[in-house]
Formats: structure tokens, C-alpha cells, sequence
């Protein structure tokens, strides 16, 4: 075992999309585990559009990552040597070990996982990207039978945790994505009632009307995940009493200047007073008291195969740059994940 | 008895703040009642904010005013005949009888005035406005004691009301209204813990400053009557879990180009996000089912001298239009009423 690991640090801020002059893949030591920490071979890690606000540096939910320090993430790994007692070699855990080959987290911020199923699962279905579906739907959306749900990037690993879910509540489902075979996948893999391939549609108005006809009784849903157009094209179908719960919006993760256009405030003012909205935003990693509920809830549903997921898996860490960028222009299909042994 | 009646109509759609020249005195014929109808004797009537919208021509949650058509609105009188099982002459009664000396209702849009406290109460502490507050704080605001609540023109009808019944139930209650005097009745009169003058205050970021300081457990309850600098002065302060019911937008009625300035949606979209915070919009007219539950908390409170109210009284029909463009600029004091008789 050599000495060295591979990691990929952030060499500069990305101004818009990034490239690959932003990233760096480095050599460095492996570091030694202290008391109570861990040393993990990282086998698969996860990419989250999340990581593309940690690029700039300016104060979000969370710390920017530092110039030359490694890309945050969260991936799955095997334990190496351990310094906590809850933890031995060989075990495989979920940590944030970030853009790299190997890392050190202390014990209490690992998570064990289940191996009879496959370990990237607690990347995608099983991991945040699942739960921050489960939880936006059902803590926030109280979604109730009979309704109808929108969620746009549908056959992402957010996107597909809603539609199932709400799918098995009884609600009629309405999925939005990217082109032709996304919307093939939505509806035969992860069953949605309808798609919409939003790139069909020049602008809002266009896409609303392509929705109306796939929401007869309007929509009492909208899971906002991403922002711009698709928002703008639901708001005036949303059915008094709607719910909207907002999750983050990879539409503008990219935006260096304001959208073009009016502002859009007013119209969102306007229709959350004349429908009785109720928009609630939410960071799911205020929300890990839940986690056991969802895993609680999804574990059987995806064992019994009434939960579908997808995965795409690029091989190899130095192409984890690539495969950011492809996940931001919508390139993947399903999860994202990075194979890195 | 004369059989002309005085009426005010839209003669022209204002154009930013209402002018003279918008309105029309007119004298008509007094309409006869048909089958189920009364004829009323107008007392009072009243001025609300929303009226603004109403003269545009757009389309919001109800209709505008016809150019020509007598202006419209709620109004206290004297039902002079009744061809109703319901009322009698003599009876006092509210309804919406608009900027008018008579008009004629369908008994089943009437409500019989409880006249041991003045009649003028139904136009605003126990009327519409009084109702908004209630209903905004109570049941989407959902109060917890010990919680900081902020309003706005907080001496008007809404503010007072919603200030008040946050003080009843154990909150801290911030005002904020425009001008010392009005701020002196905001804690002389209204029991609210602290006042601020906006008018003292530039812009938002200094308005935030003075907020900040009356608010040292920051705000959990920002009851949204105003918007404008106030909204974007509040929405830093939020904390976590924080309530925003937003029940229509003074500061904006007379808006007729987008205000300057960048585009307040993505501020506003991340302070939802990162804070989990909640804003519901809602239109009072969707929830007259809930006004016995508000009639049966408020009225002992109004008896009982726990809730104060403060009127402002033009004479004259005639003077109305005067009355209405000071109360969008916020020259009344207290609920804005017109007697009429």
C-alpha cells in the first residue's frame, strides 16, 4: 500500500459553468487517524449539484470550500484502520470524505451500511439525494390522495424519490426532464403518470400549456428543485391551498447576473396571495432526526422493488470534473456517482 | 324623502396615486328592491387599501371596477326596506354597498349589526381588516409564546389587531409604522414591546439595524401587510422555522413599473431555503367561515377593553376620494371610515 492518495482540490473559483482549468487532481500523503477517527478507502463517491454553490465564495447554508483545499462530498468507502470502537476494518461506511481516494472523519460522523444492498446506494436512493425527496414531500408537500404532483429533473435521484412516493400515496404524478429518453425513463422506470420533456419548449408559456394538458385538475404540488422556466411555467397552475417545497434550484447554480426579465417576485407574490400558496424552503441537513424514518419507510419499498433507482456511474476520480459539469448541463442519467477504486 | 341618491364612480383608471379627476360625484335614482332584496341607508363606509386594485384594470382575485360604476366597498346602514324575512326597517346591517348614501343587497349577503358597540366596529376592528389579522396571525402565523412577531402599519386595523392578539397570547410584538406620533400609539395604545418609525430610516439596511435592535431573539412571525423596504429590512432577521402570512401589499398598490433595483426573488428564494421558512398568502373573502370563531375570541376582548381600536372619520361622501388617496399615503389614523349620513 503506497503512502500516497489522489485527490481533487479546487484550484479556482468557477465564474458560470465550471471547467476544467477550476478543478486539480493532486498527490498527497495519507493522513494518519487520530483519536477517535477513521481511515476510509473511498470505493464510490457522490456528485450533488449542492457542490456547485460551495465553489463560490459567498456565505450560503454552508462554508465555501477554500482555494486549494479538496471538493466536499459525500461517498462510500471501506474502513481501513480505526480509532473508534464502533468501527473495525473492512467495514464499509457513508462519510464525507470528499473529492478523493481516501479520508479521516472522526467515528460519530460515520454512518455503517447495510451491504446486502449494493454500497452507492447511500449515495442516491438511500442516501441525501432520497431523503431530501422524502422528506420535502412528505413533511412539507402533505401530499393527500387524489392530488397531482409536479417535480422537474424527475429522473434524478430527488426527482424519482418524490414521484414514487406520491405515486404510492395515490397521487396522479407529472414528471419533468430533459429530452426524450428522460421522459421514456420517468414513466416506464420510475412510473410517473405523464412527462413533459421541457426541452421541447422555448419558454414558460409554451411548457404551461403542455403541463395544463397534463394536470386536467391543476396542481396541488410542485416540488421546486430547479428553478427558471419550469417554475415560472407551474406557478399559474397551482390549485388553491398548493403546496410548494423548495429544495434548491440547480437551474441557477450557474447564474452570475440576474436573470433577464421582469422582476419575478411580483408575480410570485401575487400568486401565493391569490391561491393561498404555501412555499417552504429547507436544507435537509437540518433534518437528519428524520433520517430514520425515511429509511424506515423506503428500505422495504426498495427492497420489494416498488422503488425503483437509477445510477451513473463514471469510472475513475480525475474524471469527477467532467462528470460535475455533465451533472449541471443534465447529461447524467439517474444518481451521479463517481467510482473511485 | 328625495328618491336621488349620491354616488362615487371611477370616471377614469388612476395612473400611480389616485387623483381628483379619477372619481365622479354623481346623483342617481334610489333603486327599488326586488324579490329577497333590501334597500339601505348608508351610515358609514368603508376605506381599505385593496380598493386601489380594484380600479385597475388587471385581473386579481376579483374583478375590477367598471369605468362609470360606482366604486365598491363595505358599508354600515339602516335597512329602510326590506323585501327579506330576515331584516326589517331599522335594522342596522353591513354590506357591500360601496362608496354610496344607499344601496341594495339580497338579504343572504347581509349581516345583522349587534348595536351595543358602535357600528362603526364592523367596518374594522370587527370587521374585514380586524378579521385579516386574526386570521393571518392565528392560523397561518400559528403564534408560540415567547416568539417575536413584526408588523407594519401597525396602527392600522390589520396591524393593531394582529399586534394585539400576539400580545394576548405571549409573544414580543414589534411595530413599525411611519411617523413618531404613530409610534407613540403603537405602544401607548396598541401594547406593542417596541415601535419603529420607517420613515427615519433611508433604506432597508438601516431599517434593519433599528429592527434588529428591538428584535434581540430575532423574528419568528413577520405578518406581511406593506412589503416594499419593510419586507427586504425583515427577511435577514428571520429565524429558522419563521412564519411570513402575507395578506396584500400596500406599498405596492400604486406601482406602475416594477420597482428598481435588482430582482428580489432569489433573495427571497434563499431566505426561505437556508431559514425553512413558511409564507402563505391568503385573500380573507376565502375564509368567512372562520369569522364566528373570530367574532367569539375578539368581541369579549373588545368589551372587556383588552383590545383597543382607533378610528379615523372623514365627513361626507363627498370627501371619500380625498380620504382614500391619504390613506394610501398613510395620513390616517387609525381604520379609515367615511360617514356618510
Amino acid at each position: 500500500m503506497t503512502d500516497q492518495m489522489q485527490c481533487i482540490t479546487l484550484a479556482q473559483r468557477p465564474v458560470g459553468a465550471p471547467k476544467d482549468e477550476d478543478f486539480k487532481l493532486e498527490s498527497r500523503p495519507i493522513p494518519t487517524p487520530g483519536d477517535g477517527e477513521v481511515l476510509v478507502r473511498v470505493h464510490y463517491m457522490s456528485l450533488d449539484p449542492y457542490m456547485r454553490g460551495r465553489m463560490n465564495d459567498a456565505k450560503s447554508y454552508a462554508e465555501p470550500v477554500a482555494l486549494g483545499d479538496i471538493m466536499e462530498g459525500g461517498a462510500a468507502g471501506e474502513v481501513l484502520t480505526s480509532n473508534h470502537p464502533q468501527f473495525a476494518p473492512g467495514d464499509m461506511v457513508f462519510g464525507m470524505f470528499g473529492w478523493a481516494t481516501h479520508g479521516i472523519q472522526h467515528g460519530s460522523m460515520l454512518r455503517k451500511l447495510d451491504t446486502s444492498v449494493p454500497i452507492t446506494t447511500s449515495l442516491g436512493v438511500l442516501g441525501m439525494p432520497g431523503f431530501t425527496g422524502w422528506y420535502g414531500l412528505t413533511e412539507i408537500g402533505k401530499p393527500k390522495k387524489g392530488e397531482t404532483l409536479v417535480v422537474a429533473a424527475a429522473t434524478g435521484p430527488v426527482g424519482s424519490m418524490v414521484g414514487q412516493i406520491a405515486k404510492a400515496r395515490g397521487l396522479r404524478t407529472v414528471a419533468i426532464a430533459g429530452g426524450a429518453e428522460k421522459c421514456a425513463l420517468a414513466t416506464e422506470k420510475f412510473g410517473f403518470d405523464a412527462a413533459i420533456d421541457h426541452r421541447a419548449y422555448d419558454d414558460a408559456s409554451s411548457l404551461r400549456k403542455a403541463l395544463a394538458a397534463a394536470c386536467p385538475d391543476g396542481i396541488d404540488i410542485y416540488f421546486e428543485n430547479v428553478g427558471g422556466k419550469v417554475f415560472e411555467a407551474v406557478l399559474p397552475l397551482m390549485n388553491r391551498f398548493g403546496r410548494i417545497p423548495v429544495c434548491g434550484m440547480i437551474a441557477n447554480y450557474n447564474d452570475t447576473s440576474p436573470p433577464e426579465g421582469p422582476d419575478r417576485f411580483p408575480m410570485f407574490w401575487s400568486a401565493l396571495l391569490v391561491k393561498h400558496l404555501t412555499a417552504t424552503g429547507f436544507i435537509i441537513s437540518n433534518h437528519f432526526d428524520q433520517f430514520p424514518a425515511f429509511a424506515k419507510e423506503v428500505v422495504p419499498m426498495l427492497a420489494s422493488g416498488e422503488i425503483a433507482y437509477l445510477e451513473d456511474i463514471a469510472e475513475g476520480l480525475e474524471n469527477a470534473p467532467r462528470a460535475f459539469m455533465g451533472l449541471l448541463e443534465g447529461k447524467n442519467m439517474g444518481k451521479q456517482i463517481v467510482k473511485v477504486i
